[in-house]
């Protein structure tokens, strides 16, 4: 996506997106846990863990593939050639749960590495699954091929508007049950989730994007003015393996100053077993993420700071928290 | 306990108790989800689930116990010895995690044959772990004799005023969270649970409990017209595993008209399987016996109903859920 035209994205559209998801999506409950618990120290402060891997499909992704679809289909512009979508991850299983629940195709591409397990489960929502290439750049390609000569709708994982607005609809949720939050923090991929959720919350609470060292997408782009290419490696390279930031992230991640912190591959499979030991949370690697964030000082909130943390998605294999 | 004098317990002792334990308990959230996804049928009404698996201690068990031992301090009344019970499951983990925060001693007593992993989690809360006897009874009989000998407070797994008082703050709570709920579907094993829950929504909400066809406590009790001793068998026998109900759950289950229903040992490993597979939430097999009760249609809510669902805890190995 990069290269093309600046496109217009802001607070209306995840308003508007709201709006149009509302019964789509689950509202997904916040609960009040002591810092402690998450490692924070030198505040007294509770924090609130935003549960969103309560979500259809188990991760905040079905937000974003709701509104893309029913965006079209609300302007009349749904092909019946259906949906495609290029992910075997969380995104994947986020469109192919929207199409099967708005009674559309929807093809998924995915590389032919892909595992198995994966492949199953796109399969048993439904979705066709079309495996190309060893490498998800290749699967990508594949996908945006497909959906030109099919005329189906095209959703990108994180880099489209009403992609972004969607997700940030968890940000316009979050401000309803937790209206004096300071500071919310969450995983960033390709920065979908972080766009959306700034953007809804800008000038009301700030937005602190967490990565693993091994993918600083975010981090990388703010040091240098400009999205930037970085290798994909790590404990979490399954939900967070985007090779760049999104130029709408970037944008939003410039225009609402949020910061970047990072976290290394250590410090979030602590935090994935530590949600699991204390709070009986079962979370994947990318989402443990934030609360390694805490935990490490990697953030350290102040003495009477709110502080929310967006537990976006579980999409992962438990079997290790035993 | 059978055969001793009725005690007094009623809603002023689940009103006390919540006053008491505020502060030390975490409020746990509660999550809508279509009633579809756990599988009711003829009902378009969402269902909701009160997530009491994140509480302290992983599961409901630590409003009992925190009950029971500040009621003992604020009587000046908490032996120097400090507490005791009998448990290598939910209760002893909460009395432990219970006398850790409040600094005073504990002792546990479990069965010789109770699994190493278990007495080393009681361990690491600091208790110290006394095996005793081949079977819960003698570790109970041991438990009970060792609180004669040294003054220590002991902490019964269900059967104390203290104790139901305790676990029926949740009902207060989920009354607080859901006002207008119709109907409270629970596990019950000693019924400890069940009754602090029927007191604290008595003659606001009707409270179904739900047991293995291979432990039916209560619903033998019910037939009967007295609390008997049951087989203790079956998936879910390490957190419901009680020989009989308690006196006073018996005594509030007629008293708040509780009806029991069912579920078989396949019902309740598929709802727990369930959970996982839609929402991401990991419980544990007793817990998941009361989302087996709208799975199977052994409990189907009319039309309109608004139904409450305690997952009540999740000391339990996610291994095999991946």
């Amino acid at each position: 996506m990069s290269g093309r035209a600046q496109v217009s994205f802001g607070r209306r559209d995840v308003l508007a997106a709201a709006e149009r998801i509302h019964g789509h999506v689950r509202r997904t409950p916040v609960a009040q846990v002591a810092g402690s618990v998450l490692g924070v120290r030198g505040s007294a402060e509770p924090v609130w863990l935003k549960l969103e891997m309560l979500q259809h499909s188990g991760s905040f992704k079905a937000r974003g593939a709701f509104n893309r679809v029913l965006a079209a289909r609300h302007a009349g512009q749904l092909p019946t050639a259906g949906v495609i979508a290029a992910s075997g991850g969380n995104a994947g299983l986020a469109v192919a749960h929207v199409a099967r629940q708005l009674g559309v195709p929807a093809e998924i591409h995915v590389p032919i590495t892909a595992p198995a397990v994966k492949v199953a489960r796109l399969a048993a929502l439904g979705a066709v699954v079309v495996q190309q290439g060893t490498e998800y750049a290749q699967a990508y390609e594949s996908a945006l091929a497909a959906a030109e000569e099919s005329g189906a709708l095209f959703c990108h994982a994180y880099d489209q508007p009403e992609i972004c607005a969607g997700q940030g609809t968890l940000g316009l949720e979050l401000l309803e049950q937790l209206p004096d939050v300071d500071t919310v923090l969450l995983a960033v991929g390709g920065g979908g989730l972080m766009a959306g959720v700034a953007t809804a919350l800008r000038s009301r609470a700030r937005v602190i994007g967490v990565e693993p060292e091994a993918i600083p997408t975010l981090n990388a782009a703010l040091m240098v003015g400009c999205v930037v290419d970085v290798d994909v490696s790590g404990i979490a390279a399954d939900s967070l393996g985007a090779r760049r930031l999104g130029d709408i992230a970037f944008a939003a991640a410039v225009d609402c100053e949020v910061r970047s912190v990072l976290v290394s591959d250590q410090a979030i499979v602590e935090a994935r077993q530590r949600l699991w030991r204390e709070l009986r949370l079962v979370v994947e690697h990318g989402c443990a993420a934030a609360v390694a964030a805490l935990a490490t000082g990697a953030y350290r909130p102040g003495p009477a700071e709110r502080v929310g943390v967006v537990l976006c998605g579980a999409n992962t294999d438990p079997a290790d928290l035993g």
